[in-house]
């Protein structure tokens, strides 16, 4: 990424973060995150706190202009907002908070890691799934392991819970930091698939908090529903480090095809 | 509220919807949200369905502008960037996505309203508390009755388990909408309080996804923290209506303020 102007900076979108032909929405909002982070950098602002982003058209892989506009730099949060531009067209807008983020446990919390089989007797995700109409180029980049229970889509049984959960790596061994753990917050599959809804499910708005810096290791992820109308779906994470501290919290609303009422 | 020019418009913020001499977040979000609405008009997007907005400056009670940038108008779905400018600086910055809600039962939810007393058994909140610091003009616009279990911080003996949970109407008798939820959905006093840290919680960014119309009669408002560290809290709001429907929720990032690690 090159600053070439004020505030501007050039990105290359990368197709090996898609989800079939669509580049992925947490890697996107990626790219926006540092190109805030880059805008506002030495004040004591280095970690993307949260990042809220409307998803307006998808890009293609290729290059792109990432824009930040500075809202406010205060003493401890900055404010931007980021907007991913290409070919003159606004794809993704972003209002992204920045600030300083540690390793601390929490002062209180109320949650407790999701519950999944140890790693290696989690179902790793395919780039190629067999019978799947689309290839994930994102499983080459990201290695997601599923919780079997949550797979019973995959032989037409899906459990109707509504909920994913998965343990994450990235797949070159680097370690999780707030940025890529914007990818591991819109995980793959949706949520919908275990409620026998296999169609894209194009995110419309998605709002992540990033809580604190990861452990080294894998991140554990749970994704779930809580309610589909009108042809809407919301989608709730939470991801853990390897020490079962919440790092990343998101929630999105995304479009979702439904078949006639049940 | 009076359209001055293509896309913005002159508002007026009433002193009425302030907690202390804050204007309440959720009150400035329907503002914006009233103007994204009168905004796109005529294309079949009559509701707000998610609104983000990320807090810059709190505006005073006056005179202000609501400036709308439309991004996209699509067949379903339209989005558009909201700004709240006073004195011309930006206050609240937002993205608002439009479409048409309906009063149907959801195709499928996880969700179950939560439980609370009968209303006329709950604590109606005054406008000014007693021995509170601050007076809160909100409880004269909204009617508000917490359940009694978690008005122990109160006496001092906050519950610790980070909840706040009550029934809600609009004082003057009007039925919700999904502009007035957005209000219901940054309740008073705020999770905090039941954790025993009792100063105020500038919200600094807000997601609020509106799920359908809203049945006549009161709300349930269920408010939650999930994590607090490093002076930053977030707080999940569930509100359901009369026929215990999910018809909003939101989450929100806030700064806290701690004492000393317990």
């Amino acid at each position: 990424m090159t600053a070439y102007g004020e505030g501007e900076f050039a990105a290359t979108l990368d197709a090996q973060w898609s989800v079939g032909s669509r580049l992925h929405g947490g890697y996107l909002l990626a790219v926006l995150g540092r190109a805030a982070g880059e805008s506002v950098a030495g004040g004591g602002h280095p970690h993307v706190t949260a990042v809220s982003g409307t998803f307006v058209e998808p890009p293609e892989p290729g290059p792109a202009a990432a824009r930040v506009e500075t809202l406010r730099v205060g003493r401890t949060v900055a404010q931007v907002r980021a907007a991913l531009v290409q070919e003159g067209r606004l794809r993704v807008e972003a209002h992204i908070t920045l600030g300083l983020l540690d390793e601390a446990d929490p002062w209180w919390s109320a949650h407790e890691p999701v519950r999944l089989p140890p790693e290696q007797d989690c179902f790793l995700m395919p780039v190629d799934p067999p019978g799947a109409t689309l290839s994930v180029p994102l499983m080459g980049v990201i290695e997601e392991r599923l919780d079997p229970e949550h797979l019973a889509f995959a032989a037409g049984a899906p459990s109707g819970r509504g909920v994913m959960a998965s343990w994450q790596r990235l797949a070159d061994g680097s370690d999780w930091d707030p940025l890529s753990l914007l990818v591991a917050l819109d995980p793959v599959p949706p949520v919908s698939f275990d409620l026998g809804l296999s169609g894209w499910v194009p995110t419309i708005q998605l709002s992540a908090y990033l809580r604190r810096l990861p452990a080294p290791g894998p991140v554990r992820v749970r994704l779930a529903a809580t309610d589909i109308a009108g042809e809407r779906m919301d989608e709730v994470a939470h991801v853990w480090d390897d020490k079962g501290r919440l790092v990343a919290q998101a929630t999105q609303l995304a479009a979702v095809r439904l078949p006639d009422r049940r």
